[in-house]
């Protein structure tokens, strides 16, 4: 049967070829495709439904924090993305460019837009003028367009979905505030929600973003050691403000300038989703996020009953709020086993006539694949806390993972060993310049600066581990996505 | 005050000029704004507040069908979008290039998507092989972009903001059930959410989707008569799918066409929000869809415990999910009294040290100005029953206006009378001919076909009302947006 050869494939193992066993996931487990647009994906229905779920918790988080959602255009104007030279110079060469319109060549250029920022400048230098205009608190889903050469699913496509939040403040230190808040948002959901441990820091200079004062940082380590950067968060002080002439009234008439933050996540986080928590039979979903949380597969579903004791445990599921679904298809048991481990559904159901008689069925976990026999009676009471269960120890595993993935190294030759014989990151001092941040990256084989942990700077160990002057600061270094 | 100063000055009356009323009431309510870019939208948060609560609750009436979300890319390849003569005819003219990418000249231009069908028929093309694959119910929430030349906002914007479904089905019958399903959906959600009573029907020949078999819409009728297309269902029978050459095994191994359908419904229902519903002190928002249903304005605030009474209130109506603010800035109550009326929240709690004193408030009705006085112990009874009323009276008045304003024609003569006299719908017999279609448009002075419904066939007098000839359509018409 067609349906059942796709899941009869098994995947290339992870620990085989790693990069073979994520696109072999994610196809596998239907969450995208390339399309006829070359470095564009289409977003499945099994992919998209992580990305609502993604979304829906996400902007709850947001909106209790004062957050509003607008939405602005998907061009910019070529002289609107000129007028900040660094942010130019970040973007425009990767933007794509609309030349002609409504059957006629433009005068003026405009690209697709790669990130908003010049949109919200352009639009609050209109509308702020005092300050019972501040602060703004704005945030958009949508999608980017950035003209990437080569492109990974999920990981890095020309167009991509995200939100991205910018607010403007009466003062720095609001917007310093709002900034670190809304790191903390996101720091809070990943592990929450994604169950994904987390290094959290400022980048370093040439890792920051283009036009911002600072970037903070959520990283985290994928199952081949490698550093997946997922949400960021800038503190853009006054400087892009000011260059769109940005300004308000206080209350004495003086006039000030604003200042700026903006912070975005991406379906990037998708991709750290299947490489923290995927195993060789597929994805592993956290229940949190999961579209589907647990599948009912009924066993010799033509016998008497059987279905119908099924369609009753999805309609007293769904009373609890449990995302439940019936696989009631012809396939056979076997082939519906592996395929919900494929699409990485927290738990499955067993259930049979047996089971029926003997008032039991069979909860099976897909990160452990425990079996777990309960009394049908307490399916309301049992499956909630499996889930939590799930959840917390898919964090719990991914921690150690981590945690046992990171080095200290005192000199650049310690950290070229641990870099040869070991994945993960190094903890390493560093005097801040940009040349041994290279000089490290270079020797190391790739491991750059993922960021400076805000709660780790009095690690700092006198001497930066490249050229031996005074360091400034303790970072984490390793390979990335 | 400058905040103040927005909110006093008057909008212009709606029988005195009813475009600038609506200009006027736009602006003025914060809903969107034009944007640098010419011809799009800014939608700041009091607009996207509207969309987002037409999303959720039309997204979950999708699902409830079986509908999945999907997200395919905003550039579609020329050779793609040229593959179907009728479509590319129907769009090309509008649609915006882009030629450069990553600094270089494209070897194939790409246009921002104008509507998707193509995207949707290359993927399936690659993806369906039998008949265990269909059919495939997608929908995608995104945003589409048509040069055009003359713009109003939310009625006609380079850039709106839609929903666009894609379904493919093994049999016509099963397509044609659910064009019909989406058009039924679409109809329950404007009548029951957003309060506006509607003309359904089919589109004639001349009015169908570029490409389309048969084209079913709905119809509201603005304040000044004329009609607003609000959402459409596409039946494009296997011709589309046919160019793209999808094909299905059935069981035997047979190779059958699939049958296709789309079905959109975009921002310009919040223009038909406010022109159903509006009146000369700004929105009225039917209280399903308002993001803010309550607004709590404390009297005399400054006096002890009125304050914290009313966080009191807004805590209780919390709890029962009413969405309420509390105004407690520093403005007049008069001022918050015409802010809340502007901005169209369907009804005001007046709260004071007296009120208090005698255990009471007052709830006011933004449709109506009704005062309500209650005893405080009864908000959580009152409050929902009166938001039922208002939305109740909102659509009665509003189906009261429709009904009154469609009138019936025998002759093109009794046409030319009834539109030059009256604004509204003219419902007459018509023989099918797109000859008749515009001369009937042009003698009348605009009033287009809007639609034929599909329950009133039966009413088709005998001649067409142009050319006498046997009729074969009962048809109304009317003036558009």
């Amino acid at each position: 049967m067609a349906n059942e050869k796709k899941f009869v494939q098994s995947i290339t193992s992870r620990s085989e070829d790693f990069a073979q066993w994520y696109t072999d996931v994610v196809k596998e487990a239907k969450l995208c495709d390339y399309s006829g647009v070359k470095g564009c994906l289409n977003y499945l229905p099994n992919g998209y439904a992580i990305w609502e779920n993604i979304q829906k918790n996400l902007d709850a988080r947001f909106k209790e924090t004062g957050v509003e959602n607008v939405y602005l255009p998907v061009i910019i104007p070529e002289s609107l993305l000129q007028k900040e030279s660094k942010h130019v110079e970040g973007f425009a060469p990767e933007v794509a460019w609309v030349t002609h319109g409504g059957g006629e060549k433009l005068e003026e250029r405009f690209c697709i837009r790669p990130t908003s920022e010049t949109l919200f400048c352009d639009l609050w230098q209109k509308i702020v003028k005092s300050y019972r205009d501040l602060p703004l608190v704005w945030n958009q889903w949508n999608s980017v367009l950035r003209w990437e050469k080569t492109t990974r699913p999920f990981l890095r496509s020309r167009e991509f979905l995200w939100q991205e939040g910018h607010t403007i403040h009466a003062t720095a230190e609001e917007a310093e505030e709002r900034t670190k808040l809304m790191f903390k948002v996101y720091h809070d959901f990943v592990t929450e929600e994604l169950a994904i441990p987390l290094i959290c820091g400022k980048k370093t200079e040439s890792e920051k973003f283009a036009g911002a004062e600072d970037t903070y940082t959520i990283e985290a380590m994928m199952h081949d050691g490698k550093a997946l950067q997922s949400g960021t968060s800038h503190f853009f002080g006054n400087g892009f403000p000011d260059t769109f002439d940005i300004k308000y009234l206080d209350k004495n008439n003086n006039l000030h300038s604003v200042y700026e933050t903006s912070w975005g996540l991406s379906t990037r986080i998708i991709g750290a989703i299947i490489m923290v928590h995927g195993d060789d039979s597929g994805l592993v979903l956290p229940p949190r996020i999961a579209p589907t949380q647990t599948m009912i597969i009924p066993i010799a579903q033509h016998k008497e009953g059987v279905l119908d004791k099924a369609n009753d445990l999805v309609a007293r599921l769904k009373k609890i709020n449990i995302r439940v679904k019936v696989d009631d298809s012809e396939k056979t048991p076997g082939f519906k086993f592996s395929e919900q481990e494929m699409l990485g559904i927290p738990t499955r159901i067993e259930i049979g006539p047996k089971d029926i008689e003997n008032n039991q069925l069979v909860i099976v976990r897909r990160d452990t694949r425990e079996k777990i026999t309960i009394s049908i009676d307490d399916l309301e009471k049992e499956l909630p806390t499996i889930l939590d269960t799930i959840q917390k120890d898919m964090y719990d595993r991914a921690k150690k993972f981590l945690d046992e993935h990171i080095y200290e190294a005192n000199t650049l030759e310690e950290m070229k060993e641990i870099a040869k014989d070991n994945i993960g990151f190094i903890k390493a001092s560093w005097c801040g310049s940009e040349e041994c941040e290279d000089i490290i990256k270079y020797e190391t084989g790739g491991c750059g600066s993922r960021c400076m942990p805000l709660d780790e700077q009095d690690k700092t160990k006198e001497k930066c581990v490249c050229c031996g002057k005074k360091a400034k600061h303790y970072v984490v270094w390793g390979k990335s996505y």
